[in-house]
């Protein structure tokens, strides 16, 4: 994974606000990428850049500073343009998910980019002619005005996310009980319930078949079932010994 | 799908820097999300937040603030907690695209909730376990600390596309409990514990905290909730019949 992440540029073009700058750069980092490029930064660099990079200096200290897109661009094999405005002439336009899975897809084979154009008016037609596609962040229509900071981290987490290569629900300390362990839990709970009087085996009204519902959706532990269990003990006990 | 995104509460706990709250109505609002609350805020209202938010003025002014967890998750269905720490005793984790995923389709039902902690120190392990479930956003091991408008940009995000993407697992016929009926019962669980002797209070070996994962995890429905309160009363009665 790390070796495509090192091959993504993330390209700031004119950037008006140092601030964003050094945002962007922690944004980079917290999601694996370290090569920052910017196109005639209008303050860099600069305090506030440093102050809002927070952890991410050494992505800012090796941030390269190009006077054109051009420069910005030389040596790689794919470039993706971020716009928000819709375009007349435009590339082939896709969301940002699908455009960071052809980022990741190409940075196997050679350099790649990621670029973002200016706060206010993002990038000329020109420049976006220069890339090979245009991605687009799947905004609100009635305000689509997304920081140029929350952008870059919308769009380097998505790239992240395709390297990574979609994982899902994280179970791997998840130490199912085994089916006995269960059964167990099951045969052990209906002695209690009806030693306690609330399951009346005369009229049985479905109790054990809505608590397995319950407890069966649930996917118990191994150390789940050793707990339920000893609560049950515990008031078995105290029913005998009072009684 | 907008229907779904009024259901969704943004909820940032104890926020240090009005700006932060300002940058995160702002994200909010390009995903199309407008319900913020906000629990204990330093500063709040604040001309900082203001100001960060930009177009997203109206969210601001719309916001919600409580005192507390339990007040600003009252009626939700459904509650997601975003961490960055790995947790040892800890619910089903998820990334946030899978967490997104639930969000929206609990959204089909009822309102629900996805929850940021405080820009250094995150989440208690008290909150989180008030919490259903637990969301992370994958990021780069060595450096993973997000800025809180940035994980919130991302949750936002995550949930729009979710959103766009009209889900469809059926959950229809689940009668899921209220917030408050599953704080009821676990207050209930407590005492009964503690009257039984199973539960030592000098120490309590963090069993209601197992007790909250097993249960936070199979996501009760209401009638489960009077079933699981009616076997405690009953255990008890016998208790103190017999003493």
């Amino acid at each position: 994974m790390s070796a495509a992440l090192e091959r993504v540029r993330i390209v700031l073009s004119h950037t008006t606000h140092p601030g964003n700058i050094g945002a962007a750069a922690r944004a980079m980092k917290t999601m694996g990428l370290s090569r920052l490029v910017l196109i005639n930064p209008k303050r860099f660099p600069d305090p506030q850049a440093e102050a809002m990079a927070s952890g991410a200096a050494d992505v800012l200290a090796n941030a390269r500073v190009c006077a054109s897109l051009d420069e910005a661009l030389a040596g790689t094999r794919f470039a993706v343009a971020l716009t928000a405005r819709r375009r007349d002439l435009s590339h082939i336009a896709a969301d940002m998910r699908e455009s960071a899975r052809m980022l990741v897809e190409e940075a196997g084979q050679g350099e790649v980019a990621l670029v973002f154009g200016t706060e206010m008016s993002g990038l000329s037609n020109e420049d976006v002619l220069k890339c090979q596609r245009i991605a687009h962040i799947p905004a609100n229509p009635e305000y689509s005005s997304l920081n140029l900071a929350a952008a870059v981290q919308v769009g380097a987490y998505e790239v992240r996310m395709a390297a990574l290569g979609a994982p899902s629900i994280d179970n791997e300390r998840f130490d199912a009980a085994a089916y006995e362990d269960i059964e167990g839990f099951y045969a052990h709970l209906e002695r209690s319930l009806t030693e306690s009087g609330f399951l009346d085996p005369a009229h049985p009204k479905r109790l054990m078949e809505r608590l397995r519902r319950l407890y069966g959706r649930v996917r118990l532990e191994k150390e789940e079932v050793n707990i339920l269990r000893g609560i049950l003990t515990s008031w078995e006990q105290n029913h005998r010994r009072k009684s």
